[in-house]
């Protein structure tokens, strides 16, 4: 048995001579919830420095659409028209994102909604645009700033859990000119610029490799490695580690959340769990290693014009609701398998629909003049996809859908040329699973306590998702637990 | 933050002063995996010392049906006339268990086999009846000793890999007139009398607490609990660890199967977690935390006979397969919903015929003249279970289920009067995620490295099943990779 990566076990401090770098808090990772620990560690008064493994700030966050899950009643729900409560937001997410999940974690940040909004907008300069995108997609188009983003409005949730939109998006500016400028960036710019403001220092091409611990096993500093070379940086209070998922370490994803091998998306490669091992030896605590964001690679657009059948041709989700769920649905619930029948006047208006994913824009595979042939054409059971399409149109002429509650406004009997859209195999994502951290942002010893010295946040910790997700739950424990890391590291 | 259970942190072997029990191995639990190692260290020449939570011998194995997952021409095989190869079962065990299996491990158990197969029969004395059950069950209604238990005989595995039955379960004695005399039973009364017979100790009412190291991180021995008094317990060779899953312990059941939270089947209480939670704190590495074998709670008799259909009405398995299949689909796939579909016939033939689990001969909630009344009693969207029965009648017919490739013998119309049982919420299950652990049942740290003097096996490791489950795959790896722990103990 060779060694793997033996240097995620702890460094002894005893054993460091030198150090390279120092600080009162040091952060491991310059995504969003590294950036926001640093503004949080610094307005506390610690001296901060942050390691980041690329040339640059930003993560994956900064290639984002940007969307941050707040609620509650923020100015810009208000100013959009809806109404929201922490109660509600609280209801929505404990139903949507679980089963098992943290509900210390998401009453935290369901009460501190609104505030976590002004610390965005008004402490660091995020742009809000004040205006409503309602169309389904995975983002707006323009630079819209607020839409639902969790099927809040959608079966199952909205017949009992009053919704209200919750996806806040950092207003892009000139998004078609550069992809730079997206509502990631727009994010990060100002969240990056309020550290430097701070006088947050960053050191970059810098790769953590493991912990350094006391005698008592506090942490007190990190080794990296810095152009190839081996360098130590003492944390004279805490280490915050927001070093992302582990998306891209196969060797984790096969152990964990195999339904995802070789199908990572919404990440990036530097998410390679090295933060979640590094604490594991340590003794931390993991949980909902198996859970994962699903992206389904279809324009929304398309699809709630349509139905959605499994390899069966069975319909398996109502099309109207977060493409996240339907993405999940297909891969976890349904074997990866998706098809869209959809008639040529859904189609055409689908696709002239606007829409921020015009690679999304798939094309049919198969068109047909009757259900029975394009049943035939795909390979389904004779009377698998024309009962499934009998039953629907039966109930969409009187506008009803009740076999999976899709809204009557996009309930529309299915004619002719019919066409299916091939999408089997049209899914990826990221873990939502890793570290598990009290709402405190301390990463948790396997005993419960916390391991004195290191803090966590984003996506190498489990956050407020335990299986199920929505658009901006990422960014947003992101942001909001790692302000609580950077918080808790500057007074450890 | 209060500490939850902090004595599963290690003790340093500096500061015991005295050691209460002393062994060359040490074996914490006396269940499958537990017997099978104290055998192997003893047959090595070790002094071995079994340390059990209960006042006797036998943990959930010896409450358990009894199947033992074996295959690869074993001579009961034989006996049977069944042809198997290892190859076969390879293909079977990575196509069925997966995604993500161990192919290491699934390699070593499968090629070890029929050796594994002699070393129960001939070395420990386990009878085996060469007598095959085909009948759809669970289990086998009498001692016959061979049975299909994991769906290789049908869809979708029977096309391309050749088929035989492994699931091997010990000749029971008496089973009607003592449930002690089960499978489970006549695998662990031979076991443990081994043992017995090779010298091991054993001490009850013994409850690992947690484990010792010496300065370089060696595994020297435990900290246990008897009678509510601390004892220590030095392990001059080794440690093995096999105290069972995690289906008993809330929390962790929360953060890592919340789909089984409350439902806990085929385990026992002593289930807690504590072994990994222990090894996680030495740094040991996890994997597949989120798998579980899935009870699903009717007789087999009974629903190969109809159609299962999901909360949509939706057929969503072949009712052929191996019953745990059907559980997972329906827990994991299917919200948990289903609904046995049978036409007053069928019912009474599946009621009749023999099975083992009578209490599973479940009662029907509606009955019909008509699907379409059924379809109403049962608050379904009209025509969504009509058009399911009709799409399988036609099929019937012919005899096909061009769907689900149920085979030809079990398709059959539906008639009338026809009934739905309700079995939703009708699962149960054990944890089968775990410690990783290498094919020599080394636990192994995250860096990769084997953790030095700690060993495990059972259903506190992650072993050969990866999500998918085939009964007798938990016994099977339990016994096979607890003699290797065992082995690797003794030789340490």
């Amino acid at each position: 048995m060779t060694s793997k990566s033996s240097d995620v076990r702890p460094r002894p401090a005893a054993g460091i001579e030198h150090w390279d770098y120092e600080a009162d808090v040091v952060v491991a990772g310059f995504g969003v919830a590294g950036a926001s620990a640093a503004v949080e560690a610094a307005t506390a008064g610690a001296d901060v420095l942050v390691l980041e493994r690329t040339g640059g700030w930003g993560g994956a966050a900064a290639m984002a659409g940007g969307f941050i899950y707040l609620g509650g009643g923020t100015p810009l729900q208000k100013a959009c028209g809806f109404d929201d409560t922490a109660l509600n937001m609280k209801a929505f997410m404990k139903a949507a994102l679980g089963p098992g999940v943290d509900e210390p974690k998401i009453d935290a940040y369901c009460e501190g909604s609104v505030d976590h909004y002004h610390w965005l907008a008004d402490e660091c300069g995020v742009p809000f645009k004040a205006s409503f995108w309602g169309e389904p997609g995975w983002e707006p188009p323009g630079d819209d700033g607020l839409q639902y983003t969790g099927g809040e409005n959608a079966a199952p949730f909205a017949a009992t859990i009053p919704p209200a939109p919750r996806g806040h998006v950092p207003q892009m500016q000139d998004k078609h000119v550069s992809s730079e400028k997206g509502g990631g960036y727009m994010l990060m710019k100002p969240l990056t610029d309020k550290a430097a403001a701070l006088g947050v220092r960053a050191e970059y091409d810098m790769r953590v490799q493991t912990l350094v611990t006391d005698e008592d096993g506090r942490v007190v500093g990190v080794v990296a490695k810095q152009y190839g070379k081996e360098v130590t940086v003492r944390a004279r209070r805490g280490v915050v580690l927001a070093t992302g998922s582990f998306a891209y370490n196969q060797a984790m994803v096969e152990a964990y959340a195999p339904r995802l091998l070789n199908r990572p998306a919404a990440s990036i490669e530097e998410h390679d769990g090295r933060a979640i091992q590094m604490s594991q030896a340590l003794g931390a605590d993991l949980a909902h290693m198996d859970a994962t964001e699903v992206a389904f690679f279809c324009d929304p657009q398309l699809f709630i014009r349509g139905i959605l059948v499994n390899g069966r041709g069975q319909r398996y989700i109502n099309e109207d609701t977060y493409p996240g769920r339907v993405g999940q649905a297909t891969l976890i619930e349904n074997q990866n398998q998706a098809f869209l029948i959809i008639d040529e006047e859904a189609y055409e208006a689908g696709m002239a629909a606007p829409s921020s994913s015009p690679q999304l824009k798939r094309k049919p595979r198969w068109v047909c003049e009757t259900v029975a042939e394009l049943e035939a054409e795909m390979g389904l059971p004779e009377g698998a996809l024309q009962s499934t399409v009998e039953v629907y149109n039966r109930h969409a002429q009187q506008g009803a859908d009740p076999l999976l509650g899709k809204k009557a406004e996009w309930v529309k009997p299915i004619g002719s040329p019919i066409a299916a859209l091939d999408l089997r195999n049209s899914t990826g994502g990221f873990t939502l699973g890793g570290l598990r951290t009290s709402v405190d942002s301390e990463v948790l010893h396997v005993s419960g306590d916390p391991i004195p010295g290191l803090f966590a946040a984003g996506r190498c910790t489990a956050g407020v998702s335990a299986g199920g997700y929505a658009s901006g739950a990422s960014l947003g424990d992101g942001s909001f637990f790692g302000r609580r890391a950077g918080r808790s590291a500057a007074k450890a």
